[in-house]
């Protein structure tokens, strides 16, 4: 149904590109009057625009269409939505991230950094508007998402995004430069920092395709084994790959003594529990007892045999 | 009904720092196990507890009461849920705002700005898992808000935080530094930078008291009234008010350069503009024909007439 998986990919990214060109606009709020200014509108567009692999956008997508395959046109409109809102919050962690009080990063996607373009405050700025702007794609007042549907997927982005995500897991790998991480300890702060998110985009799309409660419970589990992955797949390209392939700077966290999957069990063992969780993965899916899963079993070997 | 002003206020307060205290806390999430890490969480509370006039909380709660006086007890909770997520995102607003590359302002009521005390990365990400908990607080999975109350109030309070509200006014005022602006402008940028959230807040209290469209119209003007009255108050008092009395760096604007409401119309213009807008804010409680609108009155009262 879902073809192969390069043309799904292919015609998904034209959508989700489309949508993220229209939705990070301008657009001023219609009965005050109210636009945004053009400077921090700019940079918003420069953090999200033209670059990324949309990977979690694809994840909501897959997990979407994986629940609801025949679901009406009016549910399709939240996924896109929802796509959109989890790539803003990535966006914008990856904006602030890269300031200089953080990781100090002058190149992302092989462009300079938000900061290095349009300042440090309009960094901080256009971060933050991204959060917002998250919520707001997921809130339309047209009436083409049911107000209660808007509720749930802001409940589980603001949770993926948050102290129990998102930013608990930025503010565990900063405070860990330099220690000794044990495995447990490690993979609690990759579950926050990175984890939480790619999670979140397989929920969001069941919770837009309605899916019941243990089919829940298994793409959560898919979910979780996926995030746990690209984390470990992002530490070995870390060390394997250049900064050209990569688009960023390659070393960079053996360089910052950053506790690693590769600087803790070796690159050899990193690779097995990659693999090992690719399975974990596959097995979830198939304990879903979904039928359309191509994209999804697709999209979770592209996250463990990726070049960048 | 409300009885006097002072004792509705201090009521409130009280029930207002109970939930912060309780909310703004380190949580785990239950099915996941995973905890925000302990400095997160410190610095997140550094900045929301023991400060603060809680002006928007207030505002949430009296809206509410003036619409909903009788309502039930469970649309008490998503009132005291939406005062609190207000104020998250001011409090995020500030740890933001007073970072080196923005302010760069070391003292905030009374108290070490938040990266003095916890570092520029510390900083960053308690603000950023600030709006993110202001979601979070918007949307609890335990039934007690609707999950359509839930998806409205959320609307209106990502729009009044993103780049057509606060983060759009502080890109302006940034920009803005050194020009000469227009009272138009002025306007503009302070209906975004501080007349949104205020105003939000007001039209948050009105979703959770499922107000009518025609009272939604009364208080949204009451609400930008203030909004605007509360911005030319600060920029007279940063002028005729100390550092102590204001708990933060008096004179910093017109040092800064930036273009203020004294700077433009002059000190005695500023206090008519803001008795002006006073007037306003009560005619439009009367149009709206709410009986109990005591606590909204007071506070506007209070907007003006406020010494810090």
């Amino acid at each position: 149904m879902q073809g192969s998986l390069a043309a799904w990919m292919a015609a998904k990214l034209l959508t989700v590109e489309a949508a993220l060109e229209a939705w990070v606009t301008d657009a001023s709020v219609p009965q005050l009057g109210w636009g945004a200014p053009t400077g921090l509108v700019q940079a918003m567009r420069y953090a999200v625009l033209d670059g990324g692999k949309r990977l979690r956008p694809l994840l909501v997508l897959a997990a979407y269409e994986a629940v609801a395959p025949a679901a009406p046109t009016q549910a399709d409109v939240a996924a896109l939505r929802a796509a959109c809102a989890v790539e803003l919050i990535h966006a914008y962690s990856l904006v602030h991230d890269d300031m200089p009080c953080m990781d100090n990063d002058v190149l992302r996607r092989g462009k300079p950094t938000v900061h290095v373009k349009f300042g440090e405050a309009g960094a901080l700025l256009a971060g933050d508007a991204l959060q917002a702007l998250a919520f707001e794609l997921l809130t339309p007042d047209d009436g083409s998402v049911p107000h209660a549907v808007q509720g749930r997927l802001c409940a589980v982005l603001s949770r993926a995004a948050g102290s129990t995500g998102m930013a608990g897991g930025q503010a565990i790998d900063l405070a860990s430069v330099g220690l000794a991480l044990t495995e447990p300890e490690l993979r609690h702060m990759h579950q926050l920092k990175t984890g939480a998110l790619l999670q979140a985009s397989v929920m969001l799309g069941a919770v837009c395709g309605q899916a019941s409660e243990s089919v829940q419970l298994a793409l959560a589990a898919y979910g979780q084994a996926i995030g746990l992955a690209f984390q470990v797949v992002d530490d070995v390209l870390d060390v394997t790959a250049d900064s050209a392939a990569l688009g960023k700077t390659a070393g960079k966290d053996a360089d910052n003594d950053k506790p690693t999957y590769v600087s803790l069990l070796g690159l050899e063992a990193s690779r097995q529990l990659a693999r090992d969780l690719l399975v974990q993965a596959h097995s979830a899916l198939r304990a879903s007892g979904l039928a359309h899963t191509t994209a999804l079993a697709g999209l979770a070997n592209l996250v463990v045999q990726r070049s960048h």
